[in-house]
């Protein structure tokens, strides 16, 4: 769709809120182009956490429209000679650390998942520059502040019509990180909580389609055990141990919850907690 | 004031700024309406405190221009048979849950307050739709995520000019939630704290005007007495006990406050303490 | 640089996310100018710390472009005989409590820094005005909250294109704020943390000129040693103490850091604390 529309910038950083880093590169895009717009995904990842990153850059950059350019800074190696990189994809554009922030998007285009971390090959819809011309650099580039630097003069640059080729140099492969995935054996999936919302929802790695269309299903994280998986928050037909319930939630993922409270409170347990699902078709 | 602006959407919800939830709600409105601006009222209304939410709306929702879309989302029964709606006044409209949410709106255009929760009846300036029609929703819509399925896409969709009533079917009623109000007795007016601000000071539920014009006041919270009503944070003619002030601020409820300090962090108080106002009429 | 894009408001204060007050502002600007834009440098200033207000301003406001109108809000004399002023410089126009706020900014264009707090002469390219024109104000003014009633509509009402002087008397002094600065004694600079960012990172008030461009340096704080400076933060040639690092990071200013963890938490050192740079030259 052709719109006359400002272009979209949409940020998803761990820069947090308390300081202005968050402002500042907002400042440096509007210095280098005066008509864009922001959206913050958000820029509360956990300090340094790539894979947290990751994973909510592929589960929510479809909601953006097709053209929005991605700003992505999570970037423990800043500085030293991880690569700063542009991936274009059908849906969205991507200026981000070459550290494997971009595994949940890339993901998504590619036939099977890799095992281990490394370069991946990317499929023919997917294009990556590897970004080496400072012309389109903030000068002095800091080596502790890329995102101010160069990740965000490049996006600013990307939405006044430069060329990707221009940005530096084409390359066919980007580092991947695989997301841990749940294990299957003797009929129970073995996962992890990977993500722990505002409510204290306790995102895991099992996935929506993981799980048995028909029969018993018993959900197990620390001790608790919840049989039956509830359909919304106030379902309370499948009430498990202290009260907590599992769902399916929006995100496509198991996800283990307390009504009207927070369940990894009443658990302490957050990311990494394993959780069981033990099915007996019915 | 006719304007060639984009139309203005203003969200309030709990989702908090650490997950995407409130980055992800302005990409689905973007993808609808790409001329969309938008601010964020507050997205940290305690989880699922309805109460709150209706409050902080009630009170703040005059600030934006008269044709401003608000986006309210507090939803603990989100996926249940609460029905999602619109209300349209005569300053602003509102797409929410029909939770009580919008109380603090309605409560302005009636002549007197509920005494209990339960469906009111709309007054004649204020037209109402329960959202039915799922042409203007996103698909599939999801079973615990409805600021992102329904209330968003539909608030797209108003500000494209589409009639309320293509939305659902007219209503003339939605849930009522009342406020706390402070009860009157012998003189002494008992409240409670309602909210804690980012300060630590304690908004009451006690307006300003049912405190006396003239004469001596003294307010009492945990034991402290305070001798008097300051006019600013820095007013010290009427220090009270630990170095506590009361003044009404701007929100016009009577406040308890410690200059250069947190009183909520001094009194160990939060929601629902109890707060004691007795007059001496001078 | 003529653009035909919006005016251009950013806020810096310490009203916080999780209260209304920042959505409220940017209500009250849009009711006088609808076509404005907004950006959050940040809003989580520590509450009242007009001195961390100041720095973060005079670090970060030339990222913006130089039409910009800052609205700048650290007021814990608000409703008090502090004045509200608009500061006019090449490099953005101001609007504050005239408390210091604006002494990171103002210091810039000094010859020499005042050593005490109080009134300081503004040099030619400076402009400023007393706000107290209330055909500019939003009415009522409440006695707590000028950043509502006062600054953002004077902001407002200037990207509307006001003259400066038609909103007050012009004035030829502020208050001015020294930062505090370290101290140099026998070869040894004597410094301090003055702020703690997102990631524990501890930033000192040394600058990187006072640091020296050749022999070796020895950072102290807590007890522990820093022997050389590192380049990032993955830079692992110069680890000291615990593991810390000693660098000087995008803002020019020598900062404490633990690679992938929070030197803020190791140390239990926050604002305040000593910082000790010993040279011994090569």
């Amino acid at each position: 769709m052709a719109t006359m529309t400002s272009p979209l910038v949409v940020f998803t950083t761990d820069f947090g809120l308390s300081d202005a880093y968050a402002g500042v590169i907002k400042g440096v895009a509007l210095s280098i182009n005066p008509n864009l717009r922001f959206i913050d995904l958000t820029h509360q990842i956990s300090p340094q956490n790539v894979a947290q990153g990751s994973f909510l850059l592929g589960l929510n950059h479809r909601y953006f429209p097709q053209d929005t350019i991605h700003v992505a800074v999570v970037d423990p190696g800043v500085g030293t000679d991880r690569r700063p990189v542009l991936l274009s994809t059908p849906w969205g554009q991507f200026v981000a650390p070459d550290n494997g922030l971009l595994s949940g998007v890339i993901t998504e285009y590619l036939d099977s998942e890799p095992e281990s971390a490394g370069p991946v090959g990317l499929p023919p819809n997917l294009f990556a520059v590897h970004l080496t011309n400072p012309d389109y650099w903030r000068r002095p580039v800091s080596h502790t502040f890329h995102g101010r630097d160069i990740f965000t003069p490049v996006a600013a640059h990307l939405s006044l019509g430069v060329a990707p080729e221009e940005l530096g140099e084409a390359i066919d492969s980007l580092f991947y990180l695989p997301m841990s995935r749940p294990v299957s054996e003797d009929g129970i999936v073995t996962g992890q909580v990977i993500y722990q919302d505002t409510y204290g929802n306790l995102v895991t790695n099992i996935p929506a389609g993981d799980l048995p269309a028909s029969g018993s299903t018993e959900v197990r994280i620390r001790g608790r055990s919840i049989f039956g998986l509830s359909r919304t928050f106030n379902d309370k037909s499948h009430i498990g141990g202290d009260g907590l319930i599992a769902l399916t939630a929006s995100h496509g993922y198991l996800e283990v919850a307390l009504p009207n409270g927070s369940a990894a409170d009443l658990l302490t347990a957050g990311e990494g907690e394993a959780v069981q699902v033990v099915t007996a078709s019915g």
